[in-house]
């Protein structure tokens, strides 16, 4: 397996002959409890993209973690809740024995060359190469990305010094450099460290229960992507009752929206 | 039936002996095809509220609109798949005949006290009292609710003047006045006519195919929003090959956060 990137090792799946999806939790990612939840938002968006019945590319994507996982094997079923001509409704369950320990909806389809206007444009920031990478320590999954922090560092004191804004950018992208694909951005769009933590420079126990990623590039755009760094951002919305949300970007190093995300995390405290 | 609010009316859901719930989509809430998005999301909800087996509040609510419902009966099918010690994850299904017309997750957990630091902060705008009702037509939907905008109205003109901007905000209630609860939240996630519309001023056909609602407000905060107003904006972020996304939040008469919303919109030419 040597050869093979981390990354693909890890959303791997083997097709059982009931249409089901047989893959492995994989040590190189692994968080403080269970794996990183972006490696198994991908594992979960590779059964949809395997499946033999599957019409178009993804368009948006909500997966519902609902217990950590235990470091072995998983079953994936994605199942086609509604096909029409050019769109596809998927519902995905993940479990581990006879336990669901997620759940997903995926909304695919063939997309048509319409107006394109993206709104959301990317911030002025300087080039990844202009800009020092960042050490990362801690837990398995961070040493998969090298990650180029510009605004919204995790806290280097924990001094419990409340702040009002919770905004995080920074350059990303897979270490080694691996060319983007759905699945790859998917797990992307989950490496924002809780904005909780940001807020609070508290290190508060937390644990994403919901996110979305909306695809506003198709494979062909994914692929011009290519090898390069990502701009990702992210910023938190409202924090109490024991949950806080997120919405986030990313783009591409020549400025090109790439997706969307949202997020729901539990925190205690 | 008259004394019952509309939207009680089109919420009713009849429990079957197999766990699942009868409903009927109601003439007044028509849309241009089939019903307002909103009273479908409402109506999934409402089966997991209503469902015996249902563990706390919802926090985090998807669903995807499979195809438009027709006139008439369907069925919501909740079922809970994972439910831990105090949170639980739903998977819906509602179906017309043996066709899937929407699926929906649902994430429901019993809240605590936690640290807040609601990040999303109501802008400054003039009251509701004093903002006039803006005059909407069109579609029976529209008359069960009281908006007053305050930016970004739907363009009066359809000049194809394409604009750079889609933030739209307004104060919005039902009408008649109706205490806010979880579903008449969920709905109101869903006044913001398309942004594409407002970016192109053309009324290219549209269609959501996917909406998220992230609750920041538990029951007894929703009741104390009672029958004001809410402040509700929306902006897009990504436009092309066929689809758009915007990213929303809602707030009550007194600046508290209620919900943020996200959807993706399918779109024409």
């Amino acid at each position: 397996m040597s050869d093979i990137h981390l990354f693909d090792q890890a959303v791997a799946l083997q097709v059982r002959d009931d249409g089901s999806f047989a893959g492995n939790t994989h040590p190189a990612w692994g968080n403080m409890i269970g794996p990183f939840g972006g490696i198994t938002a991908a594992q979960c968006l590779n059964a949809v993209l395997q499946h033999p019945e599957r019409l178009g590319e993804p368009v948006a994507f909500t997966i519902n973690f609902a217990a950590a996982l235990a470091d072995g094997a998983f079953t994936v079923k994605p199942r086609p809740a509604r096909t029409n001509r050019s769109t596809q409704h998927w519902v995905v369950e993940m479990l581990q024995g006879d336990e669901v320990v997620a759940t997903a909806t995926v909304f695919t389809a063939v997309r048509r060359e319409t107006w394109t206007g993206h709104e959301a444009r990317m911030p002025e920031v300087p080039r990844p190469q202009d800009t020092p990478r960042t050490p990362r320590h801690g837990v398995k999954w961070l040493d998969r990305y090298d990650m180029r922090f510009l605004d919204g560092v995790i806290p280097s004191k924990w001094d419990a010094r409340t702040q009002e804004d919770s905004l995080t950018r920074l350059w990303v992208r897979d270490d080694p450099p691996r060319p983007l694909d759905f699945a790859s951005l998917t797990a992307l769009a989950d490496v924002f460290f809780p904005r909780v933590w940001l807020r609070r420079a508290r290190l508060v126990p937390i644990g994403t229960v919901s996110m979305t990623v909306y695809y506003h590039a198709d494979a062909s755009q994914l692929a011009q992507a290519a090898r390069g760094y990502l701009l990702v951002q992210a910023q938190g919305q409202g924090f109490g009752g024991g949950y806080f949300d997120h919405a986030g970007q990313l783009w591409d190093e020549s400025g090109t929206l790439l997706a969307t995300t949202h997020q729901v995390v539990y925190f205690k405290e």
